[in-house]
């Protein structure tokens, strides 16, 4: 079908003309105040039974507002549309303005200036790799398809990056583009405003509870509540919103969802710190699977390998091994002072590895993770770590090993192991590029702890190469459901690589968005009817 | 609550009074012909709208007529409950009755008498292990505690066990009991007789569609197909059969359900065989789903690693291999002659180090398992596995490695310090328990090749340690709704070990049973209303 704008029927174009029309089935038209008169539109709905009374009408809504969410606006609204958004929290963006702004784009500007060869092919058998082979082949192939474009489309909204790529674990090749401000927030904040300038709605505090569908079981608004207070379920006032070309979740992960995360993974209790926010949580997916949608790989659970037991959170310290302790120095056992991980295998790797460093009790025992003063500069967040005590200066190796009694001698032999290595640029034992590490021959060190947060739920819907979300019963998609980002599941199997989440949000966020746009023949319901 | 029995009015008691009834929301009640009059209630239903009528209601209804559909239908009937037992294909068992009638029992009287100390505890502890963690504490706890029960309720019902225990993979201790066929149709048929002379109600070729639910989203009975000729979706009649107490959801896993299992893990292609009956898809826990039920650990999918690429199915070799190769005999990589797992780890550690047996090309080769006659004679299938090509006999162990193509000096070397182990009770390098190992000294051998099959799926829906299946939204029971067996997820976590289906399917079908008819105060509707 053809990508040609359509321009049906919508709330501006009433609001403009100022009508109030009443024909068919449509009884009533929302003015943009509190005291608007509701829409009825005569579909059954299967939230409350009887006759549907929307509160308000739009084209598309979009539950969510980090990466997904903010690129599917952008898009459906490019091509003509009405969009509202919803966040349920007082903050946009979600885990998107905590996460740490890395953007995995296969054929970037700034990797061809740096003469590295990459490509959508070799991204995908990076993924695939990391995942274990449980991807799911189509939407990976639209994703490294679309890194491309989707770094474009951020450049033309404003967001800046940093001039050079850098070398996440896992990836073949350095790829990875971070924002200058280290931050996700330096993507989601010049998506939003961008997306609020062309006129797409925003609403806060506003908190997706149900889908309304019509008697065909097509998606065709949503029960909200408005001036919602996380976490308080009695807080409030139910709306119904109509939406006549679909409703995009991209409403994320579950990862602090303690009692969905237990059921999939009943190792994941309580006391396992997470480093999302506290938003995180399961609702907007059971929805989903409670009207038909397919559940993929829910039990797949990353936990990052590279936060930190001294801090709550994402903190400072997972930025700090990214960036520097991982790429730049090397990660220890205290009881040995011997490395037991390439520090730049995937996540999943390294996250088992870690969890493995266990006393006779199970007890964890934190590995350190060290480089030199020249290597931790590197991260932004070496103040704040250091500020905050989570991680420290030493002067000398043996002051190192001292502070976290690392036997000394097992920690230089290790050292001298590993800075021959990086002086013959190769032959790690434990297989990490060295290409571009540098020696740890010279003080003063920086160190940091290091054990594994929940960091990122693998599964979600299933969802089709359109962001279409697919019943279970049929694999057909459900009429005006769709969804991207990390509540769907497939992209990246067992395992998610480092920086693959913006990626996948912006990618899968911009195909649902236009394809609610411009794929629907006729909207789902009809104001002129 | 007390176990009485409860005596509600019953289709039975109706029957027997060739009463017909028509008061309050009961319009008719059946009598059992086809051309009997529909009993209506006035309740709506969600799979065609409007009011119910139901052509025939029972108290409870069970899907499925394995394992733990028959403990299920049993444990209802001896609490006095009218029961019809639903079986979509001809035959009645489905998986259970092509299965190896393997049944692992903590504290059996066998064990006693060999004087091998067990408890539900060290069952416990070996099933965690094996579910790497991941096995829901609840679920598994009444699994383990119902062992003994489980078999003595099998007895009871005529089930002859041979005279041994056997010391399956993963388990620490011999506990495995066997039907004197070594097969599950030892246990379904004696089951299936004993419910029948008790007047449970069978039907074959009648297929679960979807549930019936009232007003208030309790299940209340199902939408059937009668006289159903498996696969064809377009033959049978329609049918409306009402449950009183509830519907018990034991119709197994989706191990051949192509389309679900690749959803779920899509590296399980066509190509890759499976040992389970054409009936195992994934229809009834889909439509569990679709009303609200939790999907745990779906893509958590076992492949039996015992089975042959020389045959379908599961074949003769899978119980050549578990009563004799692995136990008695060795395998090796053909192209070294090494042994490269613990033949009698988890399956999932033996399932992983067999698939990782590939060329540079990622084809598989397949390992070959061996011993010598006197082990080979412990298998029934030996015979039959000779006969029709897919084990072969050998005089010498040179003979067994030119066959194969296997290096005889690695092979010869092998098997030399595996029988130095055999004979000094312990010692193997891979940590094989060999205490009741035999030595490989003296031919004539025989050996199978060895691949892996889809076997088991360790996830489904979430139950309770009462067997009732929990909604996803918020963890509490739906009303009317039970499940047990393989359509459950949990009890197994990442790894089911062998001989612990049977176990699953006894112990929780009849946990489900009883709660059905002892633990709900009324009828969801009443007859007599």
């Amino acid at each position: 079908m053809s990508h040609s704008k359509k321009r049906p029927s919508t709330r501006r174009e009433f609001l403009t003309k100022g009508a109030l029309l009443a024909t068919g089935s449509l009884v009533g038209l929302a003015m943009p105040s509190a005291q608007a008169a509701p829409v009825t539109v005569s579909v059954p709905e299967t939230v409350s039974g009887g006759r549907t009374r929307f509160h308000q009408v739009y084209d598309v809504i979009v539950v969510g507002s980090g990466f997904a969410g903010l690129a599917a606006a952008l898009e459906a609204k490019s091509h003509g549309l009405d969009v509202l958004v919803i966040e349920k929290m007082a903050v946009y963006g979600g885990n998107s303005t905590i996460n740490g702004g890395a953007f995995a784009v296969a054929g970037s500007p700034l990797q061809k200036e740096a003469g590295i060869e990459d490509s959508p092919e070799l991204m995908y058998k990076d993924m695939l790799k990391a995942g274990r082979g449980l991807n799911h082949h189509d939407i990976l192939q639209v994703l490294v398809n679309g890194t491309q474009e989707a770094y474009e489309f951020t450049i033309k909204h404003g967001v800046r990056y940093k001039p050079f790529v850098q070398h996440f674990g896992g990836h073949s090749v350095p790829r990875t583009l971070q924002t200058v401000e280290s931050s996700g927030a330096g993507i989601v904040m010049p998506l939003r405003n961008s997306a609020q300038k062309l006129g797409v709605i925003f609403k806060n505090r506003c908190k997706f509870d149900a889908f309304i569908q019509d008697d065909k079981r097509r998606v065709i608004g949503i029960q909200a509540k408005d001036d919602y207070r996380f976490p308080d379920e009695n807080s409030g006032s139910v709306r119904n919103y109509g939406a006549r070309y679909g409703v995009i979740m991209c409403n994320g992960g579950f990862g602090n969802d303690l009692r969905f995360r237990q059921i999939q993974d009943p190792q994941l209790v309580s006391d396992i710190d997470t480093t999302n926010h506290p938003g995180a949580t399961a609702e907007g997916l059971l929805a989903m699977l409670g009207i038909g949608a397919t559940p993929v790989q829910l039990d797949l659970i990353q936990l990052g390998p590279w936060s930190s037991p001294d801090e709550k959170g994402f903190g400072n310290v997972s930025q700090f091994n990214t960036i520097a302790g991982y790429p730049m120095g090397i990660m220890v056992d205290v009881r040995t002072g011997k490395r037991f991980t390439n520090e730049l295998a995937d996540r999943k790797a390294r996250e088992d590895a870690i969890l493995a460093q266990r006393d006779a009790d199970g007890k964890p025992v934190y590995p350190v993770c060290f480089t030199n003063l020249e290597g931790a500069k590197q991260a932004q967040s070496l103040p704040a770590a250091l500020k905050y005590n989570v991680a420290w200066q030493f002067n000398t190796l043996k002051e190192l090993a001292d502070h976290f009694s690392i036997p000394y001698d097992g920690l230089q032999k290790e050292v001298d192991a590993y800075n021959l290595a990086v002086k013959n640029g190769g032959g790690d034992p434990l297989g990490k590029d060295v290409s571009r590490a540098i020696s740890l021959a010279e003080g003063p060190y920086v160190a940091v702890r290091v054990w594994p947060k929940v960091h990122y739920t693998m599964g979600g819907v299933q969802i089709n190469a359109s962001g279409q979300v697919l019943n279970a019963l049929n694999g057909e998609p459900i009429a005006g459901l769709y969804a991207a980002g990390e509540v769907t599941g497939g992209p990246h199997g067992a395992s998610r690589l480092g920086s693959c989440a913006i990626a996948d949000g912006l990618v899968l966020g911009r195909v649902a968005g236009a394809h609610a746009a411009t794929q629907t023949a006729t909207p789902l319901f009809d104001l002129n009817a």
